[in-house]
């Protein structure tokens, strides 16, 4: 059910020929109310696409009615011509709805550069079709058609004290701090302010979507939004509102690593005993960007000199030569020596497990990322995406 | 003849069983006078090896009599049965030189964490048999020596106006920003001071070793090292001296790139009209450590969206949306916009051109990259070093 979990929403997913193999391509999200508010968070790249732009300035007031997201091009580096059609895209499904296009989101995803006249055609089209299905079911369909090379379709939702909070999450490699080419939609039935929303999706998705670093590339169109119909009637605690945000936000992020191009490992990066949060979250980002680790763990090898020469790079407060580093369990690295052998390593499961004790202090991060493969390299040149 | 291509030099590479393959894996480079004057710069890693660690204060007053290399172990993270391998390895080269052991530098390249007894009894033994090999042709021996994943060596040489500057240098990957497993010994016989031959070796270094970045990962042990005998008898003129000392480290940081493990392409990443250089520095590594750009070459895709992509990370001053892409002299990408099409663009060579053209001021820089291919993830994979 994914984003219809929740009551006061609707969604569609339709198919209008944007993806080639002819799958849904264009999925519709309206908040029926009584509450229409809305967050959102986009990606920290300067380069943003056209959806970016516009959602950014739409969301500011808290309002959303709707949105809209395709898959099969990014419209980004499409010049004017581009965002006529994002505003388009708005504009008619406003005029659908019976709504203001300001109060309409936009995303899409994938191949820069993509946003030509059949493009603008197609999802003008999409948006026709695609308000026309909306259904209370619809999540279902809505989540599969934003999937671009995802394998599957990433959903999740959390049902709490006469509450609930549902998400749709695509994304399939290119995932990295600030987030990247993610598109992700959650929906709650709870009652929430604007400025609630908006305070509870960005520490969400701080300690979620801006930890999962699958290989360190920042996209141009990435978008997490908030909705909140109010519908259940309920004011959660701000903390129960909180925790479970949170955890829908890490459910996907995990379903999203899962599911990264080519990966043969899934690495959570456990950084422990760190001066400061900040520091912990830069240690274990420069691992989880270091391509001899990473190739590494895809060939079994537990090969913890990659690991500190990696963290070396950083500013972060800890002394090089009393680091411990665990792999799977087994302590590799203590103080800046060999501690046991290599092959008490067990590298095969596809869940890696990296603990990296900094001894500075009490605070902590988890980062998630993935090997280097030769899939990854092969379905990053063998396309264009 | 490399580092004994300059008069006042000798060298020597011997086998002593640290590689396995019987290679030879530790080498001497011995300055004769003269002068005795040295310089070198270091790896910005905090995790830096103990022969990074000791030769780092040898170099400090300037004087600098040998330098002894090994290949076969980079006595890194080795606690301090490591450190002692390396200084009773500068004791044992300074006793039987009859100099200072404050005026012997070490280098070691090969796994982090090989350091035990028996690593330390071969490089004593290989200082011993070293020594007694030097030769005033040595030069080609001791560039064999040092190599370690590399396929070639790498030698190069100037002679100008009766004054000659030679270097060897070892690296094959891993190269990075802050220099990277790349061991450099660059001989003059030019009259030179201490202050003189630090300075000139951080300028050439800045813009040769320091703009090739290859698979954006920084190693523990890297160190290029200026030794001048003065036997010429004469002094150039400071901008002749750094001119001929900056080809030469240009020659051997193209002999690297072009021989990165696994690679397929080499790339020239050309910032052009940026505000700054440190702009222009910024914005070329941004793409150079681009997994999605690197793989998208590796697949002769023209991807210039990823090349926005990776710029707009940065804080470089340009607007994406006024920026020019240029790969192998076509102009893809204009304002934002596509420009020619892709099937333009021939990528088969393995010399590859990119520029992009910030239009925001006069300044520029080249950075040297590689491809991320198969055969990369192969090579870091498939054994530990």
């Amino acid at each position: 059910m994914s984003v219809t979990a929740a009551q006061g929403f609707e969604a569609s997913g339709v198919a209008v020929g944007l993806k080639s193999t002819g799958k849904p391509d264009v999925a519709v999200v309206v908040n029926r109310g009584p509450l229409k508010v809305g967050a959102a968070v986009f990606t920290s790249n300067r380069a943003k696409a056209n959806p970016i732009i516009w959602s950014q300035q739409a969301v500011q007031d808290g309002v959303v009615e709707a949105i809209v997201l395709n898959s099969g091009g990014a419209n980004c580096f499409t010049g004017s011509f581009g965002f006529q059609t994002t505003h388009q895209t708005a504009e008619k499904a406003a005029a659908l709805l019976g709504v203001s296009a300001g109060d309409i989101l936009i995303c899409s995803t994938g191949l820069i550069g993509t946003g030509d006249g059949v493009f603008r055609a197609k999802v003008l089209e999409g948006v026709e079709q695609g308000i026309a299905a909306l259904a209370t079911d619809g999540g279902e369909a809505a989540s599969l058609a934003i999937m671009t090379t995802d394998s599957k379709p990433k959903r999740s939702i959390v049902t709490t004290d006469g509450w609930t909070i549902g998400g749709m999450a695509k994304g399939a490699g290119m995932l990295a701090p600030g987030l990247a080419t993610m598109l992700v939609v959650i929906t709650t039935d709870a009652m929430l302010d604007a400025a609630a929303a908006d305070e509870h999706l960005r520490h969400a998705t701080r300690v979620s979507f801006d930890r999962l670093d699958s290989d360190g590339c920042m996209s141009t169109n990435d978008q997490v939004t908030l909705m909140a119909s109010g519908a259940s009637g309920i004011t959660p605690t701000p903390q129960a509102f909180r925790e479970a945000l949170t955890a829908v936000c890490i459910d996907l992020s995990e379903q999203l690593q899962s599911d990264a191009e080519g990966a043969s490992h899934d690495i959570r990066i456990v950084v422990e005993n760190a001066a400061s949060e900040q520091d912990a979250v830069e240690v274990g980002r420069s691992v989880a960007r270091n391509n001899l680790f990473k190739a590494a763990i895809f060939g079994n090898d537990p090969n913890w000199g990659r690991v500190l020469a990696a963290i070396g790079t950083t500013d972060a407060e800890f002394d090089p030569y009393d680091v411990d580093v665990w792999m799977n369990g087994v302590r590799v690295c203590t103080q800046g020596g060999p501690d046991r052998p290599r092959e008490d390593v067990d590298l095969t499961p596809r869940a890696t497990r990296l603990v990296i004790d900094l001894k500075t202090g009490t605070a902590g991060a988890i980062i998630l990322t993935n090997d280097l493969t030769h899939d990854y390299v092969h379905e990053n040149s063998a396309y264009s995406s």
